[in-house]
């Protein structure tokens, strides 16, 4: 079971009812955050997830929508109890950004490791139980998208076992993932394990114009979470020169991902009702939601 | 006629209900702001005093929960469209966590003039029409506490006019503050106006724990807001330790310095009801309000 909140849906500045971009994503007692715009603090204060579980933090870009609650994030985490070290991820530039924001959140009891993922090509990390993917996209500065993938584990298969004459005392740590050498024979986790099976996979993109790229990076989602930076189409032209989406065209990026929900987020702040825009929207993509602040769904293995 | 807001009354991270400290007064036409705590910018988007006319930043000290909300505040700034510079003042080490914060939100449309202000002696700057007052507090790391002076403007005495011969089409250049060379005499405004006249007087003064100089520094204001982070007795040794202090000794200092109205902000998050503790804190100082977000207040001149 995987939960996955909309802590912050606003692009530019924070409203009243709309805190600055980020997303959360809890498995297993373990959470990733990403993006880390002013307001995540208060959203996950409010969703009493805690702060001790996050595991990682990554950025889209180093605009300060984007990325300026983390010096205070940092510290709440550090005053939460946490000492096991911290995952940053973000585009080229990382470290230096990192270094300047922290100057006001020094002293942390935690390690943070930062990694910096180049733009060009597709990047798998594994944090924890989360498979990181990334691609740069098209902005006005480097920025990266991110699939986030979670595995399902594969079942035990005592027929296999038994078939390869494993020992039955030894299956259970073999089923735990362990390599167990027995008697001069070496015995994998993947000797006992059925078939592959399909996972989770929620996808992350803004703020960029669409790209091709991004079609094949969010193929068949379980959840895509997409900029709608303009409702209107006469913002186009805004949108180019920005580097921004309108609704249609993310709709139309989720059609083509054949993706199973969108929901968009990262709103302009002239934007006061999305809900003008959301019929327009759903002729072109079916399964469109409108992201809320702390709009949170579960998310469950087929 | 001045404007005061309580933008934020939380202390190390912000709350669903309490932004992180800030405070602003508004004269005629400008503003100023002491500290920027996450959240600065939703309180100020809600108080609808705009954003453009903030003359001057200033900075108690540079933990998270005082700055943090800089860099966004300065973009939506130069989204405001401002294009004169803008002050920015605090203790030893701006220029250094300003370089820092603003990695993220770089090409402002003003230029940033920092004034870093030594903590040793009481130092007085003009900002417009705001006389900023610094002193040197007792924190963990370098503290100032501020004082905000508006000075009332001086009436024009006719009577005074008539008796020194000024001729009376000079008279309304004068009033206005103009010096006139006129038949080879020098003619000054100083030579038209009347007596001094009481102006307003607002102190501002967390974090830190009591000290003898702030009792000389808040002396009379017409409005002291001071942080009061701990409600209970019990809380001394916490308070000692953190260099904060209690509810009653934020009172007993404004018993100290005589002042009109005291303002308590920055409570610990730990602190859910500062209520518990008004009417003990009444006991020592009686006009005591508890901040609240966007707590705000006209003054006027006598």
């Amino acid at each position: 079971m995987i939960n996955v909140s909309l802590l912050g849906c606003g692009g530019m500045m924070p409203l009243p009812n709309r805190y600055l971009t980020s997303m959360i994503i809890s498995y297993n007692g373990k959470m990733i955050l990403v993006d880390c715009g002013e307001g995540t603090q208060v959203s996950l204060k409010i969703l009493k997830w805690g702060f001790k579980a996050i595991e990682s933090i990554c950025f889209t870009h180093y605009h300060a929508d984007h990325i300026a609650g983390i010096p205070g994030l940092l510290l709440t985490i550090g005053n939460s109890g946490r000492t096991e070290p911290l995952t940053i991820i973000g585009p080229k530039g990382l470290l230096e950004v990192i270094k300047g924001l922290t100057i006001i959140s020094p002293n942390l009891p935690f390690e943070l490791r930062l990694l910096e993922i180049p733009s060009e090509e597709e990047i798998v990390e594994r944090v924890g139980d989360f498979y990181v993917h990334t691609i740069g996209v098209d902005h006005t500065i480097p920025c990266i998208a991110y699939t986030i993938e979670i595995k399902r584990k594969r079942k035990f298969d005592p027929d296999r076992a038994k078939n390869q004459n494993i020992p039955m005392f030894l299956w259970n740590r073999l089923h735990k993932g362990e390599k167990v050498i027995f008697e001069g024979k070496i015995f994998t986790p993947d000797m006992v394990l059925g078939e592959e099976r399909k996972g989770l996979k929620i996808s992350y993109c803004t703020d960029t114009r669409p790209t091709e790229r991004l079609v094949d990076f969010i193929n068949e989602a379980d959840l895509f979470i997409c900029e709608g930076m303009y409702g209107e189409y006469e913002s186009i032209d805004k949108a180019m020169a920005n580097k921004h989406m309108l609704f249609s065209e993310a709709a139309l990026l989720a059609k083509k991902g054949n993706v199973k929900e969108l929901w968009l987020t990262h709103y302009s702040p002239a934007l006061k009702n999305p809900m003008l825009f959301l019929e327009g929207t759903r002729n072109i993509f079916k399964n469109t939601l409108l992201g809320e602040d702390r709009m949170s769904k579960v998310l469950c293995f087929e």
